[in-house]
């Protein structure tokens, strides 16, 4: 990632960290580890920011929009500009959980050959930092390139709105706790992938709170 | 390189071929090893190839054509079709020497930072490779890439929706018909720019159901 100009890496659950072979292999980029920041779970690390990519193998159970590396950096570099960006890798043997993925706006996914098509967890993560760098060099810096948009909501507001949300569903019987099935999965992923932006997440959490205040004084 | 659906490697002097370590590290892709060619020199690994490629640091002494990976993959697939082609790799601390160099019709780097420039050999074959296969994807008419997902919904569909969607707010006193404002609007531009899919809209309109029929029996 040093090699593409990415510095901030973000570790959720490391087996072991720090550790000696990790600083070995890093040779030169041992700042990368050093100023490398510890999360005990996904929701945690992406809290603060407004877009969140996943990397996936193909054929997940809820497909989000697949978008490939270059793509996917051309949407990261370009909001990266204003905002926080992250993208998310899973672990070298099993990937991201669906449960992980649930948490990204997008999904993004490397076209490797259908015969073998498996990468190694360094493989991938250079491919994308490559589209990354590409992306990012593209960006002139002089060019107005500025999109008009309110500020997209971060991961963490998103969470409280399905949260809101989840609670107007059992209000109303839409949902029932003991038996949630796919409904909650479904519904984070139309919240990620419709990549709200601030005002729009306070709009629909306005909706909720009337659904609510009506319910109370019928 | 098998990733990403080559499979033709061919080694030129190597230190120690086979290996029992190169075939642990080639993890299943043990068929690629086994089939590799071997050469004493350069320029018999290449005999035979209508275009050779080789991989640069930048600022070399003798500059052919500059080109980025993904300009050398078009180029490189393109005559791929028809032709033999190489992209050479030289060696893992100091590359392919001027010699060499000078047996390539193009020059290919990788725009790394410059403040941390140097990729290791793997990443680098990684990096060409995958842009190998992106200008393949692009030449198939019926690329696998398709994304499967459920119909979207028609124009009609969404404008039931929001009509939906206006008679449960006005129930739910959070819009006023006499003075609908911005709201309407605004509602409508979020509808279409989710672009929803049909199930979506489903579970969408269900949810609305759910709330008019609980204030009913409140």
């Amino acid at each position: 990632m040093k090699t593409m100009g990415i510095s901030e890496l973000a570790l959720v659950n490391p087996k072991s960290f720090p550790h000696p072979k990790a600083n070995e292999l890093a040779s030169g980029a041992d700042d990368i580890l050093a100023n490398a920041d510890l999360y005990t779970c996904l929701a945690d690390a992406v809290a603060d920011c407004e877009l969140v990519i996943g990397t996936s193998a193909r054929n997940r159970d809820l497909p989000l929009q697949l978008l490939d590396p270059k793509q996917a950096a051309a949407k990261a570099v370009a909001l990266s500009q204003s905002a926080k960006v992250a993208v998310v890798f899973g672990r070298e043997q099993s990937g991201l959980t669906n449960e992980e993925l649930s948490h990204c706006h997008h999904h993004l996914t490397i076209p490797s050959h259908p015969d073998y098509s498996s990468l190694n967890l360094a493989a991938a993560v250079q491919v994308v930092c490559y589209e990354c760098r590409m992306a990012q060099l593209t960006l002139e810096p002089s060019s107005p390139q500025e999109i008009t948009h309110d500020r997209y909501a971060t991961a963490e507001e998103l969470e409280y709105f399905i949260e809101h949300l989840k609670e107007v569903l059992i209000e109303t019987n839409f949902l029932f706790p003991e038996t949630p099935k796919r409904l909650v999965p479904r519904l984070r992923r139309l919240a990620y992938r419709f990549h709200l932006e601030n005002m729009e997440l306070r709009i629909l959490r306005g909706i909720l709170t009337s659904v609510q205040r009506t319910l109370k004084n019928k």
